[in-house]
């Protein structure tokens, strides 16, 4: 047996440092925030894995949009499965407006009146819908005619002279980006306003699933990170039972396993799935993740 | 301000009186019970309000289909949004399997070797997806023209026997049933199953958004009610916020706020975006669903 | 392997009904609440157990009191350890004052200008402070002379007139009562307020230990109910500790293990320390108690 | 209104440069993480004011002596509150045993035949326990005529010939701490096995309630860090009530407000109480304490 060794702070400590501190430790939050570190690293540097990235929760207003993104840039991703909100709010921004510092305990209806939607303490003017509306006013004719739900942000992607965004990356880096729910979204409203306008747009529902399926199949090794369940976690997870499972798995999310829902699961529950290799790497860290991925993600630089 | 009068158990007690104690009790948990169970009250006994049932969560096989479906046949839901999953195991149980008691501290690799499938303690035979196979061999002719997943998955509902069904009843009450990730789950990769045979399939991924703005549109009054959050939650959530706000919600959910993600916002938030009307009634209960659904519904009978 | 058989509600159903058909489903947190009604019964029914019962969490502002009591009068109890909060509470309505039903978005400057202490959203008159300042004022001399923690608390619960009291109540049963941690309370305050005046008290901060040990060393069998954790669960487990383990045991928390703190802990986890035994019978209920014990005690009316 | 600036990671960035990246952002949990961190720095910087340090939680198995070691050490503390857990591990610790890093997974009746006590994933030799046995066999004359459970504990610290730990460290510096709860833990327990044996000891239960009371009253101002809640926060939060309130708050918890329990009660609702001053700098952390303790008291070095 290892001894827990106590974590030491230091003068000037990087946060690497602290990373190797806390695997020192190894045990509770602390330990398994150093644990998601060391299968990160090994899952970036084998050559043979495909990394499988979900990513649910309010990343974008919550300040963590250059960590997606450096992560993105730096060809990690293979699959980004991610919801139409936080792709709703990384083109609000890429459109040029920001989420503010706010606080939860202002009169909500005070904010209504002053036009600001608040994610928890983060502030959105409500005017950014206006800017969408002109924005899918504009381009719909250059988006409509998509195949899937990929094509169709890349198409919004495309679109983008901001160079820090999301969608735009993952266009210019041709990353399969993937957002089954994404007629539940800000995004997805805009294209009922042009619906409603008599406006024609056929994205098909399921043709996406080819291409995440494909990947899947083609890889050597699978590593799957989540942040946050909801549908992009399942989505994953879904490829993973049906092409032999996942061999390093990161979890991040503060969901509990009682209640059954698939955004609590342990990932360990996946192996009897065949989600998970029986031998897999992996780890579940229980921790908000607006604190967990700049820890974690610290190794990669 | 009114007194805490401490809960009094008696002997046969029936469910409805326990509700009444927890009213007089009136504070924290069970106080917000019986206040969820008298706004649903209210709801259904407002002629002018159309009920917005969301749900997340793994329901089915939490043991939950008879209340959901006694909720849809009695006519109260206007438009039913949910997750792909609880409609892939509801699936799963009209093609006569069933979910079993399980355990969370078995050993995932012996169930996998077994073929059962784990959802925390419920357990799923794995060859149930042999019987999904053949389901949508036999079938897919006769569902894949749909235009929308609503007729999607009606189309899906016509074709089973078995009476005790979510997506049965839905069909033969017409309820408007929205699933936007259904991509993401057992019947996707069903659907997937038959694409990659060469089959056609071209649900389009945006269309129902006509059907539920709709309907939203249209009500005089407008009632939510959330299981989970996820995606289920903020697709009625966003209707709302194009639509004047719903009047009642009850939202039961076991996230929190603090972490900034959709499904743990309170439903109060929602006033600054216009999903919720400044003076609607309206309770977060803070509550495992397989508890908290069987004792508020209890109101209804 | 059992089936999954969905929860059925019923017009007049009754609380031990709902409980059946919870057993019925027997999965997640209903399933639980289920088996910890079963595990209680058990407990109770079986006559060489001995009942260690330990309360923390705001019971007596959350409106539980009067269960918490029944429980105690039923002669059940054979230990019972609780916090000094719930004391202080429960003395505080013994001399008249009430819990009201508040809310938690309430300013709390403004409650704090009018006199009302906030439990979340229940609320306390602090003019309380100044009914306790009196009542040991008047009672301290029959007070001061206890050796140890229980017959002080038992002293108190001789002064009280009001029936309907956990103090009054363990007094009159001599059911024996534990606080370790009573110095953190209202009351402790309150003796602090004598101490100042120059008065004289001499409680033996240890002497209870003995009490509780034997009373556990003597039991053929025993069952443990914890509501909540904090020391009231804690001072339990290490008297199971050193005597053998409990038989039976039913946990009512809402913390999770992963962070390592004892109120959080599984029941399993205290098998490695001999807290539980090996073949034990007991759940862990992940609910909150003021929904949970109206539940779980309604199967012994 | 401020923007939310997204975290940015770099190559050997500092944990003091991260924690300005999360100050930045300012929104959820890392923006609460860094204004805990500034309010820390306040705290300490201002030499009018008395800093209470409330530690609950498996803080020792957990790996986090040497950061509350270090704050003890700086002198930053005037008022150390914990629980007789921690303190017990810190005992075990000094007299030479360690903890080890196991898995929650694990048997845990094998682990009880093999002599490990389980702490989520942290694990001890239960052949302590003989140690600690034989340490009060010898040591017991030396600290039994404590007055106070202060004393009593400062007795055991000038025991120790371990440098490193939290009971030697709090003797040799004269910080006060309180553990109300002592005979709640394994100490509790050594006391007893003396007096089973007809050892003579009298810690008076109610007496430092003087000592913190004074401390209080004494400081111009007062911060209170809180890692946890239980009776080390509720002790502090009682002795603010009583004397003005604090005018800094730092709350690392878990627990969450909705059940009513004083652990997961929000700081804000002491203002309703006086035990935090209305225009107070404070902040509530959601986090596991072995995660955010490191990265707030990064700031300290």
């Amino acid at each position: 047996m290892e001894e827990v060794k106590h974590i030491k702070l230091r003068k000037n400590q990087k946060v690497t440092e602290l990373l190797k501190e806390m695997e020192a430790s190894g045990v509770m939050g602390a330990g398994r925030i150093a644990r998601a570190a060391k299968i990160l690293k090994k899952m970036v540097h084998n050559k043979e894995c495909k990394i499988f990235f979900g990513v649910a929760g309010a990343m974008v207003p919550g300040g963590m949009k250059n960590i997606l993104i450096d992560f993105l840039k730096k060809g990690y991703v293979d699959v980004f499965v991610t919801t139409g909100a936080n792709l709703t709010h990384d083109l609000v921004e890429a459109l040029n407006f920001k989420h503010y510092k706010g606080s939860p305990s202002v009169n909500d209806y005070e904010l209504y009146k002053k036009g600001i939607d608040r994610i928890y303490d983060s502030f959105m003017p409500n005017k950014a819908y206006e800017k969408l509306e002109d924005f899918f006013d504009k381009n719909f004719e250059l988006i409509k005619n998509s195949e899937d739900i990929t094509e169709f942000l890349w198409a919004i992607g495309k679109l983008l002279k901001e160079k820090n965004s999301i969608l735009g990356v993952c266009y210019r880096k041709k990353i399969p980006i993937f957002c089954p729910g994404i007629a539940d979204s800000g995004i997805g409203l805009m294209v009922w306003g042009r619906i409603v306008q008599g406006k024609n747009i056929k994205v098909n529902a399921f043709e996406d699933l080819k291409r995440i399926m494909e990947i899947s199949w083609q890889a050597k090794k699978k590593g799957v990170i989540y942040v946050g369940g909801g549908v992009p976690k399942n989505y994953i997870q879904q490829a993973m039972q049906l092409t032999g499972g996942a061999d390093y798995g990161i979890q991040i999310t503060t969901d509990r396993p009682e209640y059954g829902g698939s955004s609590g699961a342990s990932l360990k529950e996946g192996i009897s799935w065949g989600k998970l290799k029986r031998n897999a790497e992996f780890v579940d860290v229980v921790c908000d993740a607006t604190i967990a991925l700049p820890l974690i993600f610290s190794v990669l630089y």
